[in-house]
């Protein structure tokens, strides 16, 4: 494993191997770029292979957002720290102070969030040592309201860029996956008039979703047959594959999950098939604008992260019109719009202030 | 490369690895332990063959500074960084700038130095970017007299221990390297009476030190059979080794040189054969003392510097007796002592206070 090539690749600033005897702890925390501000991404758990096999992932996921809080207009660079361990047995109180004191070590430099394997009371713990932990109860708390808000909106200006009218009353939209985003978006659509079609591999979050908002549903495996307008992914990463691609009978996909794209090309075939896709890290972004807003002169102020994640919807546009200038997809053009302001901040010219 | 292996099995804290595309920086901060206070320890700069060699180096070093740090009693933990590069021809003011950047990221808990392949030149780029470096001109300035007044005071210690007196008078002693250390040892030791036999590879300081304090000399491949009381390494490390373990003709091996011990084997060939070694990491602990003088309240003093350099005296001679009790050699009871002092400082009762 060649540590410095690797991060030259990415071009990743910094990975720390952090390692606590007395609670076993045993993380890294990746650095990918603090060009924007400080490095904001979560905290992963998860029984990896070898260090080899975390440091890949610390890498990929930090450097990812980097992107989505570049894309979001966010003030944040992109961070994102795992912890090798098995998340259902291997955690204390012990393990995520240890893992607490490290973060403060950074001294803000890296800003830490829950994430797959962990959960807002392991980050009870991690606040009891440092400040730098965004998304407790407390303080911005449950980000799934905005996000869903967010794709909401994404959803709108793809309505807009695609139909040439950002109404949704009268669409049907596909929304696969009924959890805390899924529903939260479900009734915004609903409110809209839009007809849904919901989708879960959980039969109770569809009964009670039909039940409660009156929504049409599908069975998991047949949802990507749906004849609709726009397909919402709201669940699993990699939905946009080898196997999906034809069978997708809608002009728009647009959702919150994280990693759609199966791989960049598959971008291009929807680009063939002429539908327009909203890049997962752009549409799915309320979850870090909510986080963002914790560390603004102020602190957190809900309606705020709203108007923030409302923005959504102007960000895809100047996405789309890229896309359309450059002749690249959308992905790529989301891609662009980030690097752009890295690399005009980074561009800025120093002048000396005394403050 | 095992990265959290290597780790566990020395209880290291924290490896950084740091990567500045710009510049081209590609350096490893090695925290060992911060367990007595920021992690002290030089920076390096060396033509690794690859990241396993810089981090292994990083690794053994910033353990070693533990020890040198916690056996001086500072209130200092041990820290290391290398930078990966040719220290004739890829320095820049650019490349010390980003290392200072990423030592000042770490908001005081590793506080770097000048050390091989390093310069005072570089560290001013360092200290434009951060205060976290020690030793430079305008602070604690060059170390070379503190380090050689604190190898005074051990040979004096080594005396007392084997003689039953510190007199230095009428003993012979045989300083091997008149660099600037050897230079102001040799000045301490003639100041006393004692007769010296000075040598160096380089001639032209053989010629000065003979000519200025009138001391004897010897041929470089002859210094270790000179029939003396003391031989005091000061240049290379190693030198106790297989080769020479059998042709010192002293009663004592005390100097300034790093890592005198080819292994650890030979400190116990040494007590077989009735030779009082010094402790390295111990006796040469006057630059450490030097630096970290600058981080007590109140700054820098020289004299402070040579008030605590000269406790090395007692240090000593606590480890002598440490050696004597545990039947154990001279080197292992001194990383007794400073496992002693981290474990009793760790074990430390925790008690909240308001400040």
């Amino acid at each position: 494993m060649n540590v410095f090539e690797r991060m030259a690749s990415f071009e990743h600033e910094q990975v720390s191997f952090c390692y606590d005897e007395v609670s076993g702890l045993k993380a890294i925390i990746a650095i990918h770029s603090t060009a924007l501000g400080p490095a904001l991404g979560g905290c992963r758990m998860w029984t990896y292979e070898d260090d080899e096999a975390a440091l890949k992932d610390a890498l990929r996921l930090s450097r990812g957002m980097t992107y989505k809080n570049a894309a979001a207009g966010l003030n944040l660079g992109g961070g994102k720290a795992v912890i090798i361990g098995d998340p259902r047995r291997e955690k204390s109180e012990q393990l995520f102070r240890a893992f607490g004191r490290f973060v403060d070590s950074f001294g803000g430099r890296y800003i830490t969030a829950e994430d797959v394997g962990t959960a807002c009371e392991d980050m009870e713990y991690v606040k009891m040592e440092t400040d730098y932990v965004a998304g407790l109860r407390q303080t911005s708390g449950d980000p799934s309201p905005v996000t869903a808000f967010g794709v909401y909106r994404g959803i709108k200006a793809c309505a807009k860029w695609k139909f040439g009218n950002e109404r949704l009353r009268g669409r049907t939209i596909v929304v696969q996956g009924l959890g805390h985003v899924g529903m939260n978006l479900v009734r915004h659509l609903v409110d809209e008039g839009a007809r849904v079609v919901g989708s879960d591999v959980f039969q109770d979050r569809v009964q009670a979703a039909v039940e409660e908002l009156k929504i049409e549903s599908v069975e998991p495996q047949k949802v990507y047959d749906v004849e609709c307008d726009i397909f919402a992914p709201c669940a699993l990463g990699a939905v946009i594959n080898d196997n999906t691609i034809d069978r997708f009978r809608c002009s728009v996909i647009a959702g919150a999950a994280n990693n759609q794209l199966e791989e960049p090309r598959h971008a291009e075939l929807l680009e063939k098939r002429g539908i327009l896709y909203a890049p997962d890290f752009v549409i799915n972004a309320g979850g870090v604008v909510n986080c963002s807003v914790e560390f603004e002169s102020g602190g957190y102020d809900r309606n705020k992260a709203y108007s923030k994640a409302s923005m959504i919807y102007d960000r895809l546009m100047q996405i789309f019109e890229i896309a359309q200038r450059e002749k690249t997809t959308t992905h790529k053009a989301a891609e662009l719009l980030a690097e752009d302001r890295i690399r005009k901040v980074t561009g800025l010219k120093r002048i000396w202030s005394a403050r």
